[in-house]
């Protein structure tokens, strides 16, 4: 679906006309969005435009890098915006010209149609002109990364609370999975913000450079956030395998003191259930009550010998 | 609550004047402070001092990352304080102006406080300007930094003084957590007193530079204490698992030592416990004895085979 | 074997004709590919072409990192190519002069004979010129990459849907071990893209530019990908090690849990097995009863401890 | 204790005279040194020399990063020098004018004592001025580093050599925290001859800066040497804990074989230990030989399917 | 011993002139080769040559950097060549002047001596001069770097192709530990190429310039290899690891399920073998088969019990 934004030189927003009639002389600029185009739709960037065939070719196929490129006559962006649920990203791409911005897209986007509603409803975005249309774009985007992150903030500050149990590793396992599929889509961004602040072919004038700048100075606290995340994650993991190898001496401690202290007694009284006819010690009066001593005497050297190698701290 | 300072010509300080007053042509330079201000005075950032937007929205919106920006008439700086016991980042935003200086903070500042004390005290400061301020609270600041890296240092210090017992990890766990929170909050410090080194339009003359290169060495010397007691952290927990492998394998030899030599003896034992009505060694004069000895034989071997392999070592 | 093809100032396409015609005023441009010559054939480099001798060494010798060379009148490359089954580089040499392109390569190159093949059946190639010639192959060789990595992301994705099994880490260490070969070569070759578009001494025209970009954004993108996935891989192998070592736990502690309840229990009944003639207990009426009791009470009690220990958590 | 040394035009040395003698028009140059001044004598850097507050606050307060600061007349060195025993940094503090050098350190120095020592043997260094003064001190302290890092080594080789044993890690571990507190104090330094050689403001003449190199390659090969032995240790430790998983490995196959092959045995046995009045097989004539061999299979059994399942391999 | 070869106007080698023949006018250029030379022979590099004491100072003493300074009237390089037995580090030091190159080294170098060799077989290799013999030297030396890095290669294959066993840690240990010498060698020698093709004091005219980049990429390939190959350590070292932990479970599985097993059910016939007068079910006709069923149920659940739970997975 193609929609059309145009905006006369009274500053009078008209929708949806015909694509010949934005050429008209009372068009101060415009706006034209490839929303899931067709096919067919989509040859429109060639054959109305004449966009350069690289960057249509990037438009078309599959996930490219956030970038930046000067064509003769217009830059062209690509953008990753956020699947919320997935938390991949997805492509929007951008050509703006002095007097107009193409903004396409293979999904539909949230961030695309709030703008759109904005323009509508804000009359006077419509003397700030194409290039402030592309800011608005990137704002949003940019502000729709926060509540992701935020969230894996919160899921690792749960983790924290509550007490260490079997799932921890799984949970923490997911939430870097999380974080390194942030990190892909909010790297990047923030790597074409920094081109377009510092890109010598495309000079910002001062006033406009401050609000690239406000979106800038988010993807750094993002991009900090994350990797403080995730490093608090590999914290934690490690700190769980020392606990976990903790917790595996004393079970085997358990372990070792019962079978060093009563393995020998056992061993002491199945000798004297052997059934052998000539066993003195079996007619002794006190025979039974000697063995008995013996054993508590084995019993306590066993328990004390530990002792004194710590085993009981 | 708006607390405002202003210097006349005369370096007469006045406390506490209206708003209006500020512009009076007698007043040298002035201090206005918004400290947890009201919804209504903070309007005043916009309405009063007419400062940018995107400024006024920093100040107001969730927690930025210490920066600089720089605006027609005035710089704009967002530092952070550290709240001592959470070690968590609070916000101060401050607007340097040629002859004002308005700082800005959602709650309160001990920092800011201070600073107001030693404005009433030393009059000396009255004929330094505004900047001067700027320097005073950025210095105290960074300096309020210095005392929970220490105790960092500190702890780490005990924690290596006393035995290794099952506390550590966690021990060890909880101050690489408040390590990464302090590096959150002076790490990005640290860089925002590199670009007002570095910046090319904010020229510091050489007088004044030597004050904020004497901040930033104070920021050097926290990030390398920083670094350097994580990465020591990270040793104590790395050879702490080491020695916990040594110690399980102590336990699981002892467990092990046990079981071999016991085990069979009493499996010999229990067939001579058996009652079948024929077995010929039941019968003979010297079976028992016999057995005690084979039992001897039987354990020997099996001490002498681990002692042979390295067991007791 | 050595391929000639020669596009005649008319843009013709003239196959295989002998070299000695190549000099002929109206040959435009033309490309010699030397497939895995003979030695006889390779010292053509030396002789017809009179190529620098470190770059001849360079071709004929063992596999050198991929690079570019500036000699007087021609520039010198060295491409990798992946070989598909092992992911072992394989090396293709350029020598792109004014009107001139010579490749070399000691085994046959799928790429190579593709391009050719597009300049037989694609004409509108032919007015473009040896450079673009070295572009098509460029391109070529870097979309070969595409298909090894997006099979390590579905082998990496299939691993993860997959339960934890005893393969998972061999599983896990190819992956590792095939993105190691990747990344060696493809991390080489986005160097020498960054230095083709960088390089003082090559300068390539604006428009030319745009195409060479576009190899380094999928550069760029395999990089990415490359080190993104080797995180994943150590995620997973870390994650795995955290699940096995609480699925020990799990096992020592049922091991520990039926040895502490049953080994004194045995102990006891193993007592009253005893022979001795005199055992007052044995002739007690309710002993046996008595005996039982006791047991059922000492096993319960190793049960409550161990509960309340947090053992059957 | 304040220590004066004066070069007079005729370059003869004058020992501790009186300090406003220094200004006098026949002392060529002169060298202060504070070595643990008391606070009368402290005070006399702001009295006497006029020194900038924030270098005499450096010098008085707590340990400074080895740092250059240019003052107007002087430049201000923090060095540090290496306490041998705790292996912790001590500072030594350095004014250096046209024809000065203060020198200043809180605690006695034995690298400055040197110097003094040697400026009195060796009358040649009296014609070189104050700032070769510096080059020595600064030379000497570098090498008072190589003794500590070669130790380091020898203690990493000896480590190496002999068997690995219990006190193994406890070693590396010393071993990499002394590494770690050599690093604090060399990178600092190595980080300040880099500022001393590329600094803009201090241009170092081309006969003198071959000195200062000199001193950057001792400090560029002690960076070098730090680095790979504690990787060196990483190694260790690492192989270490694989092995030691080797070695558990080992003996909980022992102890299962042990269990695997005895304790069945031993049920069987234990059968046939019952005292019921009823057990058709304890009056068989062969009964007591058949459970012989009955127990004879079994064990077997258990060993050869270990056997097969590779167990004692 | 000193080795003198001098070459004549007329392209003429001459063998072992006297030292003072050297600065003859009809000699065009010469070497002069320190090959383990007496204290008395060093001297000469004072007297003789009038090299400055600090180049004198890296000769005579320990083992430097790889590095290069620049002096007047000659150049000094560093260079350490590779002890093939034990992979340290030797160091090659040489002057080069516009008509002379002096070499010293404490112990004989395979590499210098075979220059030498080819000196005297190559007479084209006399009118290219002194620069010439040092490319040559340079050249030589960083070709007796592969077959060492390619060793550890082949080692690495040999021990990915054989199975693991307990040695497999230990000689991973040992290539990491030569990798890491490897390293110490040959990346400062790649540093002191890029110092030597960037440097702005020793502009190579651009002919030249070649060779040397030449010697750089095999310093790169190296580099790469070293790295490549460390990476892969560390992987099989983890890999193994966690393999190894796998086996453990797998160990304790069998030894938990053995116990589970047996123990409860050798408790039971423990019972029956107590000795007691009155014991009721002693007497019962079907009592022995009766416990014999009971043993038979409670195996089962145990082994069903397991089973559930996954264990026989
Ligand atoms: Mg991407
Ligand atoms: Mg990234
Ligand atoms: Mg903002
Ligand atoms: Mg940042
Ligand atoms: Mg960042
Ligand atoms: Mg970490
Ligand atoms: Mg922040
Ligand atoms: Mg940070
Ligand atoms: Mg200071
Ligand atoms: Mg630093
Ligand atoms: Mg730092
Ligand atoms: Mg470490
Ligand atoms: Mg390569
Ligand atoms: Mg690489
Ligand atoms: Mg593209
Ligand atoms: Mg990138
Ligand atoms: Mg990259
Ligand atoms: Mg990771
Ligand atoms: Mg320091
Ligand atoms: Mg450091
Ligand atoms: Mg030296
Ligand atoms: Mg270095
Ligand atoms: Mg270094
Ligand atoms: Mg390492
Ligand atoms: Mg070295
Ligand atoms: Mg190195
Ligand atoms: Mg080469
Ligand atoms: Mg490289
Ligand atoms: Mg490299
Ligand atoms: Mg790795
Ligand atoms: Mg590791």
């Amino acid at each position: 679906m193609i929609r059309i934004f145009a905006v006369t030189d009274d500053l009078e927003l008209i929708k949806d006309i015909p694509m010949d009639r934005l050429s008209d002389p009372n068009i101060k600029w415009y706006w034209v969005d490839f929303d899931s185009p067709a096919e067919e739709e989509a040859k429109l960037l060639k054959t109305y435009f004449n966009f350069h065939p690289l960057a249509i070719e990037d438009c078309l196929h599959f996930l490219q890098r956030p970038k930046l490129d000067h064509y003769e006559g217009y830059d062209f962006f690509v953008l990753h915006t956020l699947n919320q649920s997935s938390l991949m990203p997805e492509e929007v791409d951008v050509f703006v010209g002095h007097n107009f911005i193409v903004t396409f897209h293979l999904t539909s986007s949230v961030e695309i149609g709030f703008i759109q509603q904005r323009l509508l409803e804000d009359r006077t975005i419509l003397s700030k002109g194409a290039k402030y249309i592309y800011y608005l774009i990137m704002d949003k985007i940019v502000d729709g990364f926060f509540p992701s992150v935020y969230q894996m903030e919160d899921e690792l500050n749960e983790i924290e609370a509550k007490d260490a149990d079997q799932n921890l590793i799984e949970d923490v396992y997911e939430i870097r999975k999380k974080l390194l599929r942030l990190r892909r889509t909010i790297f990047p961004m923030r790597e074409l913000l920094y081109r377009i602040l510092n890109s010598e072919n495309l000079i910002i004038p001062k006033e406009e450079r401050i609000y690239f700048m406000d979106i800038y100075d988010h993807l750094l606290k993002l991009s900090e956030m994350i990797e403080s995340n995730r490093e608090m994650t590999a914290d934690i993991r490690d700190s769980y395998l020392s606990i976990n190898s903790d917790r595996m001496n004393t079970i085997m401690k358990t372990l070792t003191v019962m079978t060093s202290v009563f393995v020998p007694l056992t061993f002491i009284a199945s000798i004297y259930g052997m059934n052998f006819e000539y066993m003195p010690e079996l007619t002794w009066h006190l025979g039974y009550f000697g063995v008995l001593t013996v054993m508590l005497v084995v019993g306590s050297i066993m328990l004390i010998g530990l002792w004194i190698k710590g085993w009981f701290k």
